[in-house]
C-alpha cells in the first residue's frame, strides 16, 4: 500500500470503526481470515466461496457466513466473496496501516525473533526501537532498528509518539517498566512476559502472551492420546 | 518433584485420564489455573477460596466454580480449595510430568528464546536436541542443548524417542519437515511458522502458534480506542 492509501485506511478506519459493533470472538478470528485472504491476493485470487475458504481454513462454510456477517456480509449467491474487498474491509476494521508506532523492551532472542519476523509490518506497525540494560547489546542493529539503552527510555518516549510497547524483558520489572511506559502515554502492552500486567489506571490495553499455555494443551492432548493407546477400551 | 514422584503422576494419569471428560474450552483455561496456583504454592499458600482466586485472575467466582467441578470439584464450603491437591490434579489432567520428549527444528532467535525458557522444564518435558541447516549453528550448546545438523535428524529419531518437535524453520520448508518428523513417530507438533499444517496420515497432533494474531487483537484494541478518543459520540 502507498502512504496515501494507508493514509486513506487509517482516516476511513478512525470513521467508520467505531459505527461497527463486532463481538470478542469474532474478533478474535478475524486475524485468521486476514492470513488466508492475503494468501489468496498472493495467488492473485479475486474471488473465493465460502465453501473454498471453508476448507481452507478448516472451519464450517456456514461459520464463516455468519462472521463475515457480523459486520456486513460481502458474500453474493453463486459469486462469493470478493477478496480484495473483503481483505481492505478486514483490514479496516482490524486497524490495519492505522499507523501505530511500537517499540521493544529487551533485546534478547525473543525480543530479536520478533523483530527480526514480518509480523508487525504485515500489519503497518512501525518498530522505532529496542530498549535493553545489557552494554553488549546497546548500539547494536537488528532488522534495521537500533538498541539503545533502558537510561534512554523516558527521553525518547517524551521525543517520539509511542503508542504500542512489546515486553520481552524478565518478568521481575515487567510491570515497573510498563507502569513506566503507561507514564510516558505508551497505551498499548503486547506482554511476553509469563506475569500477566495490571496497571495502575486501568486504562491500558493488554495482550498477555502464554506461550506455555499453547505448549501444555498440546502436551494434554499427547498424554491423552497415549492414556487411549494404552487403554483401548 | 523427584523421578520417583514423576513416575508415580505419570503413572496414574495414564490411567485416570481416560475417566474424565473435559471440554476443549475448559482445557484451554486450565493452564492459567496451574501458573496460577503454582505461583501459590511458591508463596506456600496452602488453600485458596473461590473468591480470591477470582481476585487474582480476573474471573468470576462462579466460572471457577464451574471450571473446577468439570473434573470433580475439590472445593469445601467454608475451605475453599487444597492448593497443592488442586495443582497436583490439574498436573495429572494435563498430562504434566508424563515423561515427553521433544526437539527443536531451528536454532535461529525463536528456537533459542523457547530453549532457554523454564517452559519445557516446567510441564516436565524434556529438550533432547535443536537441528538447524546453517554451519554456523551447528554444534553449538543452547541451554545444555546441543544444536544438531538437519542431516543427522533421521538417524537421531530412529535412535532416540522423540514424541514432540518444535517448529521454528522457515514457512517454506514446515510441510515437508513435519512429514518426515511424523515418519519417523514423532506425534505432536508445536509450530510457529505462519503456515498452519496438515499431515497426510491425519493422526498427527499439531498446535499452530500464530503471535500476529495477538499483535492483530491488541492493534484492534488500539485502533478502536482512537477512535473512541476522536468521537466521542
Amino acid at each position: 500500500m502507498s502512504t496515501e492509501q494507508k493514509k486513506r485506511v487509517a482516516g476511513k478506519h478512525a470513521q467508520e470503526v467505531d459505527k461497527i459493533e463486532v463481538s470478542g470472538a469474532v474478533i478474535r478470528r478475524l486475524p485468521r481470515y486476514f492470513r488466508y485472504l492475503r494468501e489468496l491476493l498472493r495467488q492473485d485470487k479475486m474471488r473465493v466461496s465460502s465453501a473454498e475458504l471453508s476448507r481452507m481454513m478448516g472451519v464450517t462454510a456456514s461459520q464463516i457466513r455468519q462472521d463475515l456477517n457480523c459486520f456486513g456480509g460481502f458474500g453474493q449467491q453463486g459469486y462469493g466473496y470478493n477478496v480484495p474487498y473483503l481483505y481492505s474491509k478486514i483490514c479496516e476494521l482490524l486497524g490495519v496501516d492505522s499507523d501505530v508506532r511500537a517499540i521493544v523492551i529487551g533485546a534478547g532472542d525473543l525480543g530479536r525473533a520478533l523483530v527480526r519476523s514480518p509480523m508487525f509490518e504485515k500489519r503497518g506497525i512501525q518498530v522505532l526501537a529496542m530498549f535493553d540494560i545489557a552494554p553488549e547489546q546497546i548500539g547494536r542493529e537488528i532488522a534495521g532498528v537500533k538498541v539503545r539503552s533502558m537510561n534512554e527510555l523516558a527521553a525518547y518516549c517524551k521525543k517520539h509518539q509511542v503508542d504500542m510497547a512489546v515486553l520481552t524483558l524478565p518478568k521481575e520489572s515487567v510491570e515497573e517498566v510498563a507502569e513506566q511506559l503507561s507514564g510516558y502515554g505508551v497505551q498499548a502492552f503486547w506482554n511476553f512476559t509469563s506475569k500477566e500486567i495490571k496497571l495502575g489506571d486501568g486504562n491500558a490495553i493488554i495482550e498477555n502472551v502464554h506461550l506455555g499455555d499453547s505448549l501444555m494443551v498440546l502436551n494434554y492432548r499427547l498424554a491423552r492420546r497415549r492414556a487411549e493407546e494404552k487403554e483401548p477400551n
